[in-house]
């Protein structure tokens, strides 16, 4: 299989029809039109073998991701997702494999209506680069920064499920290929938060009038939590047992290891945002209309810092706040 | 060094204002707007260490390398580029490397006017993935199909000067770490080619009007030809006489591995561009202003095929007709 056939067979697993891409694959670039009256949002993401998915992952599961950690970041912003570019490292040419990979894209980009418009295919070690584009209206994108004393801090949904599907893969690492045969066990609902994270881009759209800050949560609740607060001059209180996610690995786990999967497990691909008080009815209105639940889990304080305390109102010490690639 | 350090040192380095950006590095994504009437032209490219630049380059070339593969593919289609996204993969994070990486991307991104505004650092194997942006005027970007049997076949620049680079590095390497110091000589000019591609920005811009397909030559002159041939229906004849550069590795290497050197060698990152011929003396006007020679090098024929004449006539067999990564 050549490099030609192979970008062949990924544009034709993913062919998806949109009027405003002038110019698609194929070309030395692609060209679109963007929306009067919208702000072109653009965001990029690489996975690499054995970091950012075990080793051993199903080609589509790897396909699935790696658009989904860049619709994430859209749905954070408020966005609405519209077209993707795919850069493709590979070690060799598996013709099964590629068309696993594209399969697994193409099931996520086309429930969005991402149109695949260019990339690059190269021969190295197995890494992926997605490029994501959206629209918001202009001047509505929801920032990082921009969190006020007395928000309520919200998150979309459960927090530490992939990072307990690492753990359980670490146990068993046949569950995750069996892990569609009993979608009701609990490891195989986590192992399938790691592998098919769902971007929040309903859920992202719904709090783009209400929010004033928002982030998605990828290198886990306390690190991206402090984006948001240094970027607003702010400190936070949680309270851990309003975490979703934390009572039901509590059930499986250790509280102690609950505890750290649910705070800094990451890859949870949820949205954290934060709500004026007098916003905050309409904002669970909004996301209950997507088909999610908005869960308050505390306030923006004016005293710098992240407070986290447990049932008895106890400060939780934070060992590691998150993922540092380089740390 | 941490991963958040690393992205503030890059951010630092390429720091350039634009009106246009509205959200920049350090959210989700970057926001951008798109001035009325034009499309929004998008690219991206991977280099692989060892493939495609020689492993123990300078980090400032491989940093200008990153950004001027991409732009060349915006030049290709007429854009002015506007702005990149850099995602770094890298097996560990040495300051002096980030810093001279970044340096050469700025380098080459403020002559241009790109702002960096966004990206990803990711620890792993040795990769950059550049996404480039720009504009052109709604409809008016060049494409590789479009050529017309009876147009004039042009480049902008001299063909295998890098891939002669890349011959001169196996002969001594040491050439690599000191061509800056006599650039009067023709082995170093060579070097340079390779470690510093300059993108034929303004050439694109000046054929936007009278060129009826363009491509930027990467992967060799037969093989780039090639596609816009294969996308345009036609054959095409060329005069490996006419084409520039030949001349001058003749000068210095057989014959043979000249021809070789400039149909297939790869990595020239000028433009090669079909022009109707009532059009060429204006199209040759143009380029003339950017300070570079438009040279024709043959036509566009109703037979398919790319045939090669050599100076007395004869057709020359092409064995490998340039790169493809997964042959």
């Amino acid at each position: 299989m050549n490099e030609f056939a192979l970008i062949d067979l990924i544009q034709s697993t993913c062919a998806l029809h949109r009027p405003d891409v002038r110019i698609g694959i194929g070309d030395d670039a692609a060209a679109i039109d963007v929306p009067e009256g919208h702000e072109l949002l653009i965001c990029t993401d690489t996975l690499v073998a054995g970091r950012h998915f075990p080793i051993n992952s199903r080609a589509e599961d790897i396909g699935w991701k790696s658009l989904a950690v860049n619709l994430s970041d859209l749905a954070a912003m408020g966005g609405t997702p519209a077209f993707a570019l795919l850069a493709l490292c590979l070690p060799d040419p598996d013709e099964a494999w590629v068309r696993a990979f594209a399969r697994g894209f193409s099931e996520l980009a086309s429930r969005h209506n991402v149109a695949l418009i260019g990339g690059d295919t190269t021969r190295g070690p197995l890494t992926i680069t997605v490029t994501a584009l959206g629209f918001a209206p202009r001047g509505m994108a929801l920032r990082r920064g921009g969190a006020k004393v007395g928000d309520v801090i919200v998150v979309t949904g459960a927090l530490g499920a992939a990072a307990a599907g690492l753990h359980y893969l670490g146990l068993r690492p046949e569950c995750g290929r069996a892990y569609r045969l009993d979608p009701n066990r609990f490891d195989h609902q986590c192992v399938s938060a790691l592998d098919r994270p769902v971007p929040q881009i309903a859920q992202g759209i719904a709090l783009r009038d209400y929010a004033s800050s928002a982030i998605d949560i990828s290198d886990g609740l306390a690190a991206d939590l402090g984006h948001v607060l240094r970027l607003s001059d702010t400190g936070a209180d949680i309270e851990l047992g309003l975490l979703p996610g934390w009572q039901a690995l509590c059930e499986v786990l250790a509280v102690e290891q609950a505890t750290r999967l649910v705070l800094s497990g990451g890859d949870d691909y949820v949205l954290l945002a934060t709500v004026p008080p007098n916003r905050l009815q309409a904002a669970e209105l909004a996301v209950k209309s997507t088909g999610a639940v908005l869960c308050a889990i505390g306030h923006v304080s004016a005293e710098p810092g992240l407070r986290i305390r447990d049932l008895q109102g106890n400060l939780i010490h934070i060992e590691k706040a998150g993922w540092d690639h380089f740390a």
